[in-house]
């Protein structure tokens, strides 16, 4: 059986083509991605990655040279299950979430990545495809833009043929939160699916009022509209806030999905492939929810997770993120009429520009 | 006033006196450890540290130098909440735990010795010192022993002024750990006391079983039966096994001890001053535990940690740990007639002797 013979990391700061604000993390200038390259004694190879929104991702790099790839070289490569609690318990004593998920998460995608093209197949396939058609939104980071470029972009989303769209709310005035809300919907007409993201910036008591005041505008979620530790707080928005609530990029391990699942503290949870450890516990996360009766929808790494999403029976409505990954990848994703539809191409089918990345590069051990 | 000039870490892999093994964590050559030294804008110097178990550390000090370094510089020294609010939120995204809370420990330590070393108090009275007798136990790192040599250890522990042992449990048969718990107990004599530490070894069916076969020997505690994950599988042990219940070494944030508080799943916390998020969070959670009507015991690091036994009322027995770090220490804790006693010397009092560490120094940024 072939086994994993070297693991290798890129890490960059890729500038932004638009300096991103939202309502917890500030100005984000650039966000950090870590590449990760795996290749079997035969040759064949993966590719994995993971980002962080605006720090910490030089420690993916650290966690993976340092301390994953002694532990996963060697390997069976079709023993993913086996790679990964590997990874968990070396991590485990200071991990268990935070960095080292993140870390784990790159080579875990590697590894499902070259496994997949070993097999000749697209990850969706190989995962047992259920449509390869996902519906997905367009995820704004906008929460300063003036009203009117919110609705510019409201219509750049269309044209580029995204049929479902999500803002930003936690201004300093939540009034202008729902004034905010009422010209969109407005704008867009009612029936158009739309979502709004909180980024952690109330306490419960605040979103609860935000969100009665945000009941006749038909939205489809409010998403983290408190720390994701606060997890009755959670609780107490969807039920006496009266919308749905989606949470989870900031969920690093099957465990806290289903203490948010089982605590009622969430709608729609929204594992991010690149955080939650990889491809391996994003379907771990998805069937738990379908147990629980729940859509599972996405953050970030879009290309990646319409693999996912496109073999999970539950999925509603992917994530589209803003990051301008895109300006580095052969073939990004596209979108048609609010679908985008998972690549037939070997594994996940990603390739990225390592020339055009290179002026970015800070660190890492790939060749 | 004055403000954070300067932030740099060392970076080491320690070679264990002893070669530790436990039921989870396998073979232990080294520990790691990651030194934090702030100067302030007076000239004034504290000093910090952190550890990993077998690894990770090298991604603490990349998060100090890289993300941590730039956040805290320029800072009020005295605000030590606000620095660690702007820690947390930095590293938040991926982090929320993990190694960043372990790499945000070790700079909040070297700030809080920076300040009381500014007021010329030990941190035990800049706490606002309760009492500074604390007494302590000896953690054993035990499980492969043969019981022989378990008892010989016990014996050395006694004459080294330790009038309470931990050993460990999680033997691949249950009935073996019976066994060595019976030969110490009566080696020890009644009322000895003696905790078993399971290092997550079992399930909750498994720790339930071997709690009530242990239930003859008047144990103090049985320490992380399960995973920290899995916390009704705690509150079953503590209930249904009958024996008291510690956790909280691979607790990481304030809101994951209130979780298993409030659950019933923890009869002593014991809190890490190095991965927990330093100082400023060891408080929090010795409040926390006294608002459950619980007491605090402690994990690693005591030359740290006997300063925040000395100032928590609920305070119960500190762990007094293995690592060996005596042997880098200027003046390392005295254990007589079972108490340790918090020194009167300004800040922590803590003393690295750099020279002996140079050997196993792998990087960091301290000059």
């Amino acid at each position: 059986m072939p086994v994993v013979a070297t693991v290798s990391t890129d890490f960059y700061q890729v500038p932004l083509p638009v300096v991103l604000t939202d309502s917890t993390h500030g100005v984000i200038p650039h966000f950090e991605l870590v590449t990760v390259r795996v290749e079997d004694s035969d040759g064949a190879t993966g590719l994995g990655y993971t980002y962080a929104v605006n720090s910490g991702a030089e420690a993916f790099a650290v966690l993976v040279d340092r301390y994953l790839a002694p532990v996963v070289t060697g390997e069976d490569v079709d023993r993913t299950e086996h790679v990964w609690q590997r990874m968990w318990w070396a991590l485990h004593y200071a991990g268990r979430g935070g960095h080292a998920t993140s870390a784990i998460s790159a080579v875990d995608i590697a590894l499902w990545d070259l496994r997949a093209r070993r097999a000749g197949q697209p990850l969706w396939r190989f995962f047992g495809g259920y449509d390869p058609r996902v519906p997905v939104y367009a995820g704004g980071i906008d929460l300063d833009f003036p009203v009117e470029q919110l609705l510019e972009q409201a219509d750049r989303f269309r044209e580029h043929g995204f049929r479902a769209i999500k803002m930003k709310v936690g201004r300093a005035d939540w009034r202008e939160d729902v004034e905010r809300v009422r010209r969109m919907r407005e704008h867009l007409g009612d029936g158009f699916p739309l979502m709004v993201d909180a980024n952690m910036k109330w306490s419960a008591d605040q979103a609860v009022k935000v969100a009665r005041a945000l009941a006749g505008f038909d939205l489809v979620w409010l998403e983290e509209p408190v720390i994701p530790d606060d997890v009755a707080g959670h609780v107490r928005v969807l039920r006496d806030g009266g919308l749905p609530v989606a949470a989870g990029e900031n969920l690093h391990t099957l465990y806290e999905f289903r203490h948010v699942m089982e605590a009622g503290a969430v709608t729609f949870p929204e594992p991010d492939v690149c955080n939650v450890g990889g491809m391996t516990v994003f379907r771990k996360v998805a069937a738990l929810a379908e147990a629980h009766n729940l859509p599972v929808t996405s953050h970030g790494a879009h290309d990646l997770t319409v693999h996912l999403m496109a073999a999970a029976p539950n999925r509603t409505y992917m994530e589209a993120h803003g990051f301008g990954l895109e300006a580095y990848l052969a073939e990004p994703m596209r979108v048609e009429d609010g679908v985008a539809v998972a690549p037939e191409r070997p594994g996940h089918g990603l390739e990225f520009d390592f020339d055009a990345l290179r002026p970015h590069r800070i660190g890492g051990t790939a060749a």
